[in-house]
């Protein structure tokens, strides 16, 4: 089959909302009037961000995923995508299962695939996402102010539980591991979140790399420091069985792949905030508060501070 | 050094022209009105499209030419890219290089770098490129009518004739070598004229895969034919040598990499394309008709047709 069969059988779905989709030198689009575009993109590589035996769904699903999850931090409506995969052969069972999971999560988010390349090579994925976001409401990195109060969505750590389970640095349960595996390959975009937070968050970016490591850019970017408090860090039941570990601290607070939102937001919209949460029928947790200075500590229960190096997941690091 | 300061030291650039640049979770910017959005992305893998020990600077200008040619394709202006990385080891001078290639060109085209990814694993570039065409005037696939003629711009094949010549099919002597080398490694990227031929042209491609695999892409999506004469396409000196020869004539009709544009128009214009010329001061050639039916004959200067498959480069086939 050849490279224009390839995208025409796997990767062309009609796209209503653009002027041109799949198929000419460019797609053609048209951005409504009053809105920025925003726009970002990830690269996945197979071997740095996934196994090669990885499930062609889940991963068409996560290749998608990631970028969705960076237009919700930036509290943009994804509209539109392009994938550029090279591949080391044509596998065509593969192939229908990675667009089938990637078009799943494009379907449920209304983004449309108008463009991309394939070629040969060894495994790597790259997708460019686009949205539209009001003109000057976008959730950015630099908003962040002393006061404001830090919170995150959802829990955290799982999905580095889960990879540190694969990877046999650690042994889970098999009910256990089941518990926290959709959270490494299956991470949810938080679109709706980002949308609900326009006009009330000040700063926000989503938690790809670790929460120390991630929150440290809205740090860098704002000139601010923050103080969080370990206890009110959310996590599942499955991962409170290692709170008092290394380990699970770890995964909390500096393991990737969450995809949770972390934004900062003036106290006085911390009851608009719980609002949200409820409306949303999703946690929102308040974990701490934006400081002067430039320094990130993690306070623990009784009060001392916990010894941690700030970071995350650095490809090259 | 970290992802982060790879990306600070070597791909963070003024971006003047977007609301927010390098550095968020994603950029923004603003399309002016009027102006539809085109997008087009190209993959470029080391050991597929270039070898390994390519000279970064001129990968660089090549790995954002390709993309820029696509805009060129649409008669819009190039306006904004994103470029991911997959990197096998840091190499500082390996990486400025690159980036010095890169911003060359994007600067000469005023292009701005406003997002991207850098990760570990073999080498493989990704841009995707953002650029703007007034609504209803982009040169797309679908337009070429029977009685249209058929241009291309500059010389085709040279970058062929290179390429057989550094992977052994055949020996050029090192002069005539030097001659065709930057056809190959330094394409240039057809944006004044793309520009140039709105509302003039009636479709357009660039020539990446082979005349007459990408002059097919047109004839399909218009459903129509063409009839070429073969002595009509411009190459050079060198390659003229060759004319006589099956590689010769493969590399004019179906070499890979010119990325000049091929373009129909009404015969009507074919004054104001040779002032187009003129102005531009730069070859576009006459080389044959749209035609009614779907068949792609290439007539000899005896008028008997030249047996050929159609078709090019496909990474696939």
């Amino acid at each position: 089959m050849s490279e224009f069969s390839l995208i025409q059988q796997y990767f062309t779905r009609a796209t209503p909302s653009a002027i041109l989709g799949v198929g000419d030198d460019a797609a053609l689009v048209r951005v409504n009037a009053g809105m920025e575009l925003a726009i970002s993109t990830d690269m996945l590589v197979c071997g740095t961000h996934f196994f090669a035996d990885a499930d062609p769904y889940l991963l068409g699903h996560k290749t998608l995923a990631v970028n969705i999850s960076d237009m919700a931090a930036m509290g943009a409506q994804p509209r539109w995508a392009t994938l550029s995969l090279s591949l080391p052969e044509e596998n065509s069972s593969w192939l229908k299962a990675f667009s089938d999971g990637f078009f799943a999560l494009a379907d449920a988010f209304g983004v449309e695939l108008i463009g991309g390349d394939t070629t040969r090579g060894p495994l790597n994925l790259c997708v460019t996402i686009m949205g539209e976001v009001p003109q000057g409401q976008a959730l950015r990195r630099d908003g962040a102010q002393p006061g404001d109060e830090i919170w995150v969505s959802g829990k955290l750590g799982d999905a580095a539980l889960a990879l540190a389970h694969l990877q046999g640095r650690m042994q889970l349960r098999e009910t256990d591991f089941k518990a926290v595996e959709s959270a490494l390959h299956q991470p949810q975009p938080r679109v709706a979140l980002g949308l609900a937070l326009r006009g009330i968050a000040h700063s926000a970016i989503d938690l790809s790399d670790g929460l120390l490591s991630d929150l440290g850019h809205i740090l860098e970017r704002s000139n601010v420091g923050a103080e969080l408090h370990l206890q009110t860090i959310p996590h599942s039941a499955v991962l409170s069985n290692y709170m008092n570990q290394t380990l699970g601290q770890h995964c909390v607070l500096a393991g990737g792949d969450d995809y949770e939102l972390c934004f900062t937001a003036p106290a006085s919209n911390h009851a608009r905030i719980d609002h949200i949460s409820q409306e949303l029928n999703f946690p929102l947790s308040c974990i701490g508060n934006i400081v002067s200075g430039n320094a990130c500590r993690v306070l623990q229960a009784d009060g001392t501070e916990l010894k941690l190096e700030r970071g995350g997941y650095d490809h090259f690091a």
